[in-house]
């Protein structure tokens, strides 16, 4: 059976994340749904990173194995004909070999993670940003960022229902952007890991946040880094300012 | 009865335009009844301009007279407030003279039109652009907008239902920036002039994307517009990419 990487773009917002569950609407059960309008069914995708409820794909990619020889563009086509009205799309698939896989192929996870600042509340960019109402320090948050680079163990930034073998990861790159956004002032972190623990990100932006209100100083990441103990995190932020941007592959199949 | 300036943002897609109707919900009737929260009704505002079904606001002004002195900071907190959970945001509230006026001091207006150029269905952007799966030439699209700007008689490019007592207005500018937005290639028109006529900026987007797919030459653009007739227009294009941007007056209420 011939296998495709599709590159996935979704809104989090009406799925209970990307895994498929048998009671409530998942992104993985949409596109499986949409699979078996084309083929014969039951179809199992698997994805390079399983996103949580509310949490949105910019570039998700995830694998299928059909039996037909599709031409990728019509096959993009005709899944985003079978997920309408749904906020998921397929911005692009390719054949790749039959051991490739989304998931274990994979080299890099690339997270965006909008916050917005401003007082009145988000219209055209509520559900897609975090708001808070008060104006934050970009400097002190990246003072703060640069303890969490490099390689650690990252108990304290990592859920108790986290179910990786190893809390060790490396941190390749946390940048903050302080910019004039659509909606107004934005803070927007990215960071680039091969691979993160079940709520890292916001974990990680939750305290960064402390750090750019001044409730906690640069220096206290690095003490709550080193506690190794989930007490010691800050605030975990809401899901809705985050975004899976990319993924990275020794050879990127949709080049 | 002091006089209040509010600057407003709204998502058009929950209303059925910016102006009060007995049966169906409109952003007036929104923020008359926010209003009418804070002080017993009925409330009667006014705003710069009334935008359509669909149509949003990033800074659409109004005005309200209300019986108290209201700090202006708390009152658009009270309104923010009780406009929740609409997406009907006071971004600005300043108070000015008794004879101000949302719409007659008004002598600029301000329309951005989002329309991205992609196949895949948007998601996050889904209501919020024009969508169109074809690549569009915006040389070809500015050699044809630059027929319009300038003082003419837009009759071509007005609603038939249009109630403005001339056809003749004076387009002060049409920017055509092309560029890579959130949800891929994007062309955005800038529009200003002191006033508008109903369903010009639509009439003049639809018309120009005919002549950024080359269905249209340029010059096409300046036969429309000397017939003087509304046959003559290209089709007009859809709300959802249009937004009341700005408004200007002579002193700035906000500033």
């Amino acid at each position: 059976m011939p296998r495709y990487a599709m590159k996935v773009e979704y809104h989090g917002a009406p799925f209970a994340g990307w895994q498929r569950q048998a009671d409530q609407p998942s992104v993985q059960g949409a596109i499986e749904a949409a699979l078996a309008r084309l083929e014969p069914g039951p179809h199992t995708i698997a994805a390079a990173g399983r996103t949580d409820a509310g949490v949105h794909g910019l570039a998700q990619v995830a694998h299928c194995d059909l039996h037909k020889d599709w031409d990728p563009f019509r096959l993009a086509g005709a899944l985003n004909y079978h997920l309408k009205p749904q906020p998921v799309a397929i911005l692009n698939i390719a054949r790749v070999a039959d051991d490739w896989h989304a998931r274990f192929s994979a080299t890099e996870r690339r997270y965006l993670f909008r916050l917005l600042c401003r007082r009145a509340p988000a219209t055209h960019d509520a559900g897609l940003v975090w708001q808070v109402g008060h104006p934050l320090d970009p400097e002190a948050m990246r003072a703060g960022a640069a303890h969490l680079v490099g390689h650690h163990d990252f108990t304290t930034f990592r859920s108790s229902i986290c179910q990786a073998a190893s809390p060790v990861k490396t941190m390749d790159e946390i940048a903050i952007e302080a910019l004039d956004g659509p909606s107004g002032p934005e803070i927007r972190f990215r960071l680039r890991a091969r691979s993160f623990l079940h709520n890292q990100v916001r974990s990680i932006v939750g305290t960064l946040e402390r750090v750019g209100t001044g409730a906690w100083a640069p220096d206290d990441v690095k003490t709550a880094l080193e506690a190794r103990d989930r007490a010691a995190c800050g605030p975990v932020c809401p899901p809705q300012g985050l975004y899976l941007a990319g993924v990275g592959y020794p050879d990127d199949p949709f080049a």
